[in-house]
C-alpha cells in the first residue's frame, strides 16, 4: 500500500454491526466506505457534501466497477485511498482499499456526476474546487 | 419491461429509510435490492441462502458492474429482474431492475464465486440446483 | 397472535443482509421494520409519508421503549402490528411484531411528534387522517 | 457536557449516508451508534466483541429505552459517552449522546444480556472484565 500514489486517503474501522451472517463485512457496506471516503475527501479539500447540498449541487453515481478481493471483517481496520479524473460532465473516483496489513481489500471506479437542482449539469461548477487534485493518469 | 425474457423476477417496494438526504435511495441500497433478489431467486427454486450457508455454502461477491440509470424516490414500486451464467466457478448475474412504469432504474452484472468452509469451490455443488436456469446468451 | 385487536398490520419477510455475525437480526433493524409498519400503516389510510414530507410535515421519534423477547433469523417471516394513540402533541404508536407461527418478537411504545417546517407542531393536522383510528386503551 | 463523569466516551462523525430524506440522521442509526459505542468500550478494556463472539458468548439487547432530544444532520460530530451497571443476569449501560457543541442529543438505556452458545447465561463471565467499570448510581 503506497498511499503516496494517492490523492486522498483515509482510515476507517469496521463496526460490527457492518459485519452480517457470512462473518464478513456485506457487500453493499463498501459502498458506503467508498462515498464515505469521497465525501471525507471533500471536506478535506474544503467543500463538503453538505456545501454542495445546500448550494443545490448533488452528486449521484452513474456507473460503479467493484472488484471485491480479499473480505473485511469484526475488528479490521481500513485505509482507504481515492484519486479522480474529470471526462466532461463525469467524474471517475479511482478507488482502493486496503486492510491495515497492506492487504487489497478492493478496487472500484466510481462514475460521478452532479446534478444541479435536479437536473444533470456539466460539472464545470466543481472544477474549481476538484481542479488541483485531478489526475490524469487512467488504468 | 418484459419480464418474460427473465429466468425470475420479484416486485420490491423502496422503504422510506432507504431514502437519503437527496430524497433518492442511496447508491448502496441498490446492491441490497440486488442481493435480495438473488436470495429470492434461491428461494423460489427450493435452496435458500440459510440451506446453503447451513452447509457450508457462502455465495460471496467477486465483482459488481452497475449502472445508475433513473433514480428510486419515496413511495416507489420496483420489479427487479436477473439471469444467471456460469463461467467455471463463476455465476453471474445479469440484473435489471425497473420502476413499476417500465423505466428502468439500474443494470448490473454480478459475479458470484461460492466459498465451502470459507475456502473457494469449484462452484459444481451449485450446479443441480441452478443448472436448469441458466441461461446461454450473453450481453 | 390476535391480529383482531390491531388497527393495522402487515407481513415482513427478513432480508438477509439484516441478519449480522451474531446469526439474529441485528437490533438496530427492528427500528426499521417499526418505522416501515407506520409508513405503511400511513399509505392504508391514504396520507403517505411522501404526502406528509411534501406538505412540510414530518414525523420525528421523541422517544423509543423496546423489548426484545424472540429473535428473527434468516428465512423468517414476520407480523407486525400497530395500535395509536394521543397525548396532546404526541402520537404514541404500541407495536407488536410477531414471528409467523405466532411467537412474540418485540413490543414497543414508539412516541412521534411531528415538525412543521421543522418546528414542532400541535399534531393537530394529522387528527382528520389519524383521528379515526386513535385508540383509548392505554397498556 | 462533562465526559468526567462517564466511564467511556469515543467521538463519532456522522456519514453522509445515514441522513435521511428529511435532513437528520434516522431513528435506527443512533442504535447502530450505540452498539458501536459499547463496542468500542469493550474494545479498550481488551475484551472485544469479536473476542466474545469466538469464545462462544454474545451479548444481546434485552431492552432500549431512547429519549431522542436534538437530531443530528450532516457534518455533525457527536460524543457518544456510557457508564454500565449490573443487575443479576443483565448489564444495564446508561449512554447519552452529545453534539461537539454539547448539547445532548439523546439519551439511552440499554439492557443487555449474554448469551452463550444461544443460552441465556448468568453473565457471570463478564464480571472479571466489566467489575471495574460498573457504577452504582442509578438514574
Amino acid at each position: 500500500m503506497e498511499t503516496k500514489k494517492y490523492t486522498f486517503s483515509t482510515e476507517i474501522k469496521v463496526r460490527d454491526y457492518e459485519v452480517d451472517v457470512q462473518g464478513i463485512v456485506n457487500n453493499a457496506r463498501y459502498l458506503h466506505y467508498l462515498e464515505h471516503t469521497r465525501h471525507e475527501f471533500c471536506d478535506s479539500i474544503g467543500y463538503s457534501f453538505r456545501d454542495m447540498h445546500m448550494q443545490g449541487y448533488d452528486p449521484v453515481l452513474s456507473r460503479a466497477e467493484i472488484d471485491y478481493m480479499t473480505p473485511l471483517t469484526l475488528g479490521d481496520t481500513m485505509v482507504s485511498c481515492l484519486n479522480i479524473r474529470r471526462r466532461g460532465p463525469r467524474y471517475i473516483f479511482q478507488q482502493d482499499i486496503y486492510r491495515a496489513d497492506g492487504v487489497q481489500v478492493l478496487r472500484a471506479l466510481i462514475t460521478v456526476v452532479i446534478l444541479h437542482d435536479g437536473k444533470l449539469s456539466r460539472g464545470d461548477e466543481l472544477q474549481s474546487a476538484f481542479g488541483p487534485y485531478l489526475s490524469n493518469n487512467d488504468r
